[in-house]
C-alpha cells in the first residue's frame, strides 16, 4: 500500500526536482500537483525532462484541500506557505521547502523576510544532533535553505567539538543560478551570468539568521557569522568556504579532520573526503550528497571547512524528501542517492 | 541471485557513467573494474561523484580474465576492445561501448579508424526495426556511437516511411565536451571551450560511416549524408539537426510528425515532443531519453528532424546497459530512466 | 572637429556594445543616449562595464530630436525604428541595427515581423559586391541581422562563383544568448540555457527572408534555404554551418576554398582561415571579425562553409559602426578591430 | 619613433593577451615573439583570435638576445624567467609576468615555488602607495599575480587607514580557468570545470606570501591572512571576497567606503562602485579595470571588500603593460582601457 504525496509549487525548480525524485521513489506515488501560475498547463510543458508525467496537468492550490495525500510538500516563495498549510488537516505530514517556518525568532524572521511570522516548525536537517528523532516525530517540518545546509553541516562539528570560537565565523559561498528560482529577471539571464561572478546581499542575505540559529543551537551559545553569497555560472551546486578562529583544541593539525569524520560516521549522505581532496560541487549534481573537507591553517589561526552540495538536492528537494521519509517511517534513504552525475 | 557486471575502461567518462547506472541497477552487481592507466587507484579518486564505490580499486584488464562476470562492458578507446574481448569466454555477454565492432565493412572501418578491423558485432540500437530481438539473441553487441544514436533515430523513421530521399541527407550536430573523452588536450580545456563553438572533422568524422550504415539498412539502399559535428560549451548533451529532401509523400505537412509518432509509439526511451516543442539537450541530462521533433519545411523542400540525447546516457552508457538488459533477459528498462536532471 | 553620434536603445546589448566601441573611436564623440524604459537611470547602472560613461544618464527618445548628432544609431526592438527615424532630419546619417528597414518586399516583412512595413534602406553589409559604395552614398542604412551576416558571408562567394545550386541551401547556426536580447524571459535564464542546446523557430525564423534576399541578390536568381537556429550556452558568438549542392564547378576539391580567398582578399574583417583550420566563435569575441573556412564534401556532393562571428560585433554593433564610418567618410576600420578576446 | 616590445612565452594565455594589447598600443611595435615549445609555428595557429599577426612565427628564446627591443615581457612559467633575464642587457626594460622576482624573502619564495630564488624586482602594482614612481624608475619590474592584485587592492586602503586589524585577514577568491594556464591537465578540461566549483590549495597557494608581503608593506606590520582560491566555470575573471576584523575606526558604517573612495580617487583603472552595487567579474572582461565595493558588517564585526578583475587583464598582461608604460615614460593608460566586454 503506497503513500501519496502532493506538491504545491510544483512548477519551480525545487518543485520540479522533487517530482523527479518522487517518480523514482519506491514507496511514494505522486498525487495532486499544484502550481497557481501554471494551473491548467501540462506538467511536461514546464518540465520537459520528466516525460513520465505526460498526461498530468497542474492544478491550483485550492484543489489540493480536497485531494487525499499522506504528505504534502510546499515549494512556494516565502510568505506563501502558511496560508496553504492552514487548509491542510493536522494529520497530514507537511514539509515546507520555503523559509516561512524555519526561524524560531519572529523578529529575526520579519527582519529577513518582512511580513508576519507564520510560526516555527521542526528544522529538517537530520544530521544535526538529535534532529533525526525530532523530525520523525513531527507532522510539520521546515526543510532548510540551501546555503544553510552547506554552511551548517560544515561548521557544526567544529563548534560541537569546541575547535572554533563561536564568534567571527565566516562563510563565503558560491552558488549556481537555480538557487535564485525560476523567475524572469534580467540579472539572472544566461547572457548576464555566464562568464560572471558577483557577490550579492553582502551582510544582508536572508539565510544568515537561519545559519546563525542552527549553529547557535549546536554551539550552545550565540554565534556570529559573516556571510557572503556569490552567484556563479553554473545551473546547480554550492561550494561553501567556511572558517572559524581555532581554539587551542582546534589548533591541533588533525583535530578538524577528525571532528568531521567522527560527526559524520555512518551518515548516508555526508562524505568526508580523503585527506588532500577538496569538494567539487559537480560531484554532487543530482544527488543528496554533502562533500566536506577541512583543515587547520596555522598561518591565519583559522580552521577551514569547505562543503559542496547540489542546491536543489540536499539543499532543497532531496533534504525535504529525506525528512518526509523519516516522518513517514520509511527508510531514510528511500528514493535518494549519494551518487552525483559527472562530468 | 544477481547478475555480475565487469567494466573495462572504468576510469573514463563512459565507464564512469556506466558505474553510476550499475550502482542503481536492481539486478546487477558490480564486479571487476579495470582501468589500465589508473590500475591501483581508488575508484573514488577518479569518480568522486560515486561515494558508494569507496573501498573499490581499479585493476588492470588482465585481472579480468580470472574474474567471474555475466556481462562485460568494454569502454575503451577504439582499437583496444578486440584484444580484451579475445580473452573472454564465448558464453559471457559482452557489450562494447567503443567503435571496434560497429561497422560491417572492414574497408570503411579502416578508413575511419585505421588499423585492422576486429569483426562485426550486433549493432545495439534497440529501436531500429528488428534490432531488439537480434540484440537479445546476441552474446556480443556493439553499442552505437553518440552522434549515430542522435542522427539515426531522427532520420530512420522518415527513410522507412519513404518521406525523404536517401541521397543528400544532412546532419549538423552540436555536442558537449565529454564526447571527446577524458584526455588532457589543450583544445578541450575549459578555458578554450567555454564561450566557444567550433566545427571539427568536417566531412571526415569517423561517425559518418556508422550513420550511413545504419540508415542504409533502414532505407534498403545506400544513403549519402553530409555530417558536421560542432563542439559546444556544455559537459554533456547532443542536439542534432537532421534533414533530407522530401519526397512527394514527405511534402505532406503532417507526414513527418506522424511518422515519428508511429515509429516510436510504445518505445520507453524515445519521446516525440508535442507539436511546436523542440528538443532541449538539457532535458535528457543523466537519463536514457531521446527527444525528437520534426516538420516539413515547404520553402526549402526539406523534412527536418531535431533530436536530443545525453551523449553519455543514450549515447553511450545508457544504451549499452539497455542492450545488456535485453541480452540478459532482464526488463529492458531496468536501472534506466527517461527522466532528465533539470535545470 | 569630431563627429557626434547619438544612440537610441542604448540600454540593450546591441546598444551597449555600440557604446563600448564608440568610447574607443578616434573620431566620434558620444552624444545623446536614449533608452525609454531606462530613461533617467545612470548609464553605468545598466552597463557597469563602461566606467568611462560615469555621469551620463539615459534620456528618452523624444529628447533626441533636439539633440545635435551627425549620426544616429537605432538599436531598438523591431517595429520601433520607423517612428524615431521619422523625427530625424534627412541630412543626419542613420544606421538602424533593427530589422525594420532590411527587407525590400513589404509582404515578406509583414510575414516575418507583423505590422506595417516601414520602407527599405540600403543594406549595410560592406563585403557584398557593390555594397561598400552604396553604403557610403546613403543617409539611411539598415545594418544586417546576426544570423544573416554569418550566413550570407559564408555562402555569397560560392553563389557568385557558381559553385553551388541556388536551391536547397542549408544553414544550421548556433548562437549565444545575447542574440535574444536583454529581455527577462524564463527560457533565457542562466539556469535554463547553461548545459542546454535547443533548436527554435525551425523553418520560421524571421532572419530567413533576409538571408534569402541577400543571397538571391548575389546569385542573380531566387535562392531557397533551410534555416535552423540553435540556442547555445555562451553569451556571444555565432557558428554557422552553411552548405549548398555543388555544381560541376563546385565539385573541384579546391574551388570552394579559392572562391572564399578570392572574394575576401583585402577585406579587413573577413579572415579565410588556413587550410585545415575551422572557425572558433571564441576567436571573434569582442571584435568585428568574420572567420570562414570551406570545403567540398565529395561523399554528399555538398560544398560546406563554416563561419564564425561575434553576434554583437560584426553581427550588430560592429557592422553598424563599419557602415557609419563609410557613410561619414571616415576610415572604414576606425574604432574597430579584427582581433578577438581569447581565451 | 616607436618603441619595440619583445615577448617571451608568447604562446600562453598571458602572453596572448599581451599580444592583443600590444597590437592596439599606439606607441609600441611588436618585435620578437618567443615561445620555446611552439617555436617555428605561425602565431595565428596558437592565437587564431589575432589575425593581424598573420605571417608572424614564434622563435625560441635564444633568438631574443640578438633582437632589438626596448622592453621585454617575460610570460613564462615560474622558475624560467631568471635565465632569460640574464641574457638581456641591463638597459633594456624587463617586465616579468611570472612569479620569479616578486618576493623579497628568498625563504618565502623557496617555500612557495621550490628551487633557487632569482632575486627581487620592483613590485609592479602602480596603485600602491609610492609604487608608481618606483616602477617608473626601474628597469626590472615584477608584475603581480592575479589573486594578489584582486586581494591587495581590496584590502590595502583599509589597512592604510587603520580600519582593520592586520591579523586574521581573509580572502576567498573565485577565479576563471585561464588563471591555471594553457597546460593540458585533466582537471582543467571543459568537461570537468563546467558545472563545477572547487576549492584548491587551501592554505597552501603560492600567492599567499605575495599578498602577505604587499599588505604588510602597506600596513607597516606583518599581516596574517587566510586565503582560499576557488576554481569557477568561466574562462576569465576573479571575484575576491576580502575581509578583516574592524578596528574601532573601521566600525563606522561609512568608513570602509570612504577609505576606498579616497584611496582610488583619480586612479584610471580602479572603480569604486556606487553604494549598493557589488562588483561583477564580467564587467571587467578584456580590460584593465578593478571594480571594488566595501561595507562594514556590524553583526560579525568585519569590514568586507569585494573586488573584481580580469585575471589576464589587470591580473596579468594589462598590469604588465601599465608598468611598461610607466617605465618607458609613456602615458600610463596607453593601449589600455577600463571598459570591459559585456555581456
Amino acid at each position: 500500500m503506497g503513500v501519496t504525496a502532493a506538491v504545491v509549487g510544483a512548477s519551480g525548480y525545487g518543485g520540479g526536482e522533487l517530482l523527479r525524485l518522487l517518480l523514482a521513489h519506491p514507496e511514494i506515488e505522486i498525487g495532486a500537483l499544484a502550481a497557481n501560475t501554471s494551473a491548467g498547463l501540462p506538467v511536461t510543458d514546464v518540465h520537459p525532462n520528466l516525460p513520465d508525467l505526460e498526461g498530468r496537468v497542474f492544478t491550483d492550490a485550492e484543489a489540493l484541500a480536497a485531494a487525499e495525500a499522506d504528505v504534502v510538500f510546499l515549494a512556494l516563495p516565502h510568505g506563501q506557505s502558511a496560508a496553504v498549510a492552514a487548509t491542510l488537516p493536522g494529520t497530514v505530514r507537511v514539509v515546507d521547502l520555503g523559509a516561512d517556518h524555519r526561524l524560531a525568532d519572529p523578529q529575526a524572521w520579519r527582519r529577513a523576510y518582512g511580513g508576519e511570522h507564520a510560526g516555527t516548525w521542526t528544522y529538517g536537517m537530520p544530521e544535526l544532533p538529535g534532529a533525526r528523532a525530532r523530525i520523525a516525530a513531527s507532522r510539520r517540518v521546515a526543510a532548510p535553505g540551501c546555503y544553510p545546509t552547506a554552511s551548517t553541516l560544515a561548521l557544526a562539528p567544529l563548534l560541537a567539538a569546541g575547535l572554533v570560537e563561536p564568534k567571527d565565523l565566516s562563510v563565503v559561498a558560491a552558488s549556481g543560478t537555480s538557487g535564485a528560482g525560476r523567475s524572469a529577471k534580467v540579472n539572472l539571464l544566461g547572457s548576464e551570468v555566464m562568464g560572471d561572478l558577483t557577490a550579492y546581499k553582502v551582510g544582508t542575505h536572508q539565510h544568515r539568521p537561519e545559519i546563525v540559529q542552527a549553529l547557535s543551537g549546536v554551539a550552545g551559545t550565540a554565534v556570529s557569522l559573516s556571510f557572503t553569497p556569490v552567484l556563479a555560472p553554473l545551473p546547480r551546486g554550492i561550494l561553501a568556504t567556511c572558517s572559524g578562529r581555532a581554539t587551542v583544541a582546534g589548533a591541533d593539525p588533525d583535530a578538524v579532520y577528525e571532528a568531521l569524520r567522527a560527526a559524520y560516521a555512518g551518515e548516508p549522505f555526508v562524505r568526508v573526503l580523503p585527506p588532500g581532496r577538496w569538494p567539487h560541487a559537480a560531484a554532487t549534481l543530482g544527488g543528496n550528497a554533502v562533500h566536506v573537507q577541512g583543515t587547520y591553517d596555522a598561518e591565519s589561526g583559522r580552521a577551514i571547512v569547505v562543503s559542496a552540495i547540489d542546491n536543489l538536492g540536499k539543499g532543497a528537494a532531496g533534504q525535504a524528501l529525506q525528512c518526509a521519509n523519516l516522518m513517514l517511517g520509511l527508510p531514510e534513504t528511500a528514493g535518494l542517492t549519494a551518487q552525483g552525475i559527472a562530468p
